[in-house]
């Protein structure tokens, strides 16, 4: 076992962060789907942080949300 | 299929950025697995684009190359 040094998952911190830039871009998880070729439910999951994504999801989303992979990441400067 | 906006594989841009960083910083594909909790061969197949790594992935590199995970991101400006 490994202390983490920030608080909270890397799959839940992920989640807030995709939702943070989701709601601030003002579509709803079934268009960030439609938009990102994956299904709303899994939108909703990932925003839960129930799904650890792979790196190839991170670009689908980043692309459908017009953002960069970097501005996806939950650094604590986010 | 949809057509990719930018130049290669996520995967292999992922390895690219990931040897950049990990040369900048001066230690070997072992040193960065030991300090990663990853293997040295796991860490020379993302280097090559052959894993489409996770976000928990993703951090636990950033974590031992002491960079931002968003600074792991291939984006183009990068």
């Amino acid at each position: 076992m490994q202390a983490s040094s920030v608080v909270g998952d890397i799959r839940e911190r992920f989640g807030k962060q995709l939702r943070k830039i989701r709601t601030r871009v003002g579509i709803s998880q079934e268009t960030l789907g439609l938009d990102a070729g994956l299904h709303r439910t899994y939108i909703s999951m990932v925003e839960r942080g129930e799904r650890n994504v792979t790196i190839e999801t991170v670009e689908k989303l980043a692309s459908a949300l017009r953002c960069t992979m970097a501005d996806l990441m939950p650094d604590d400067q986010n």
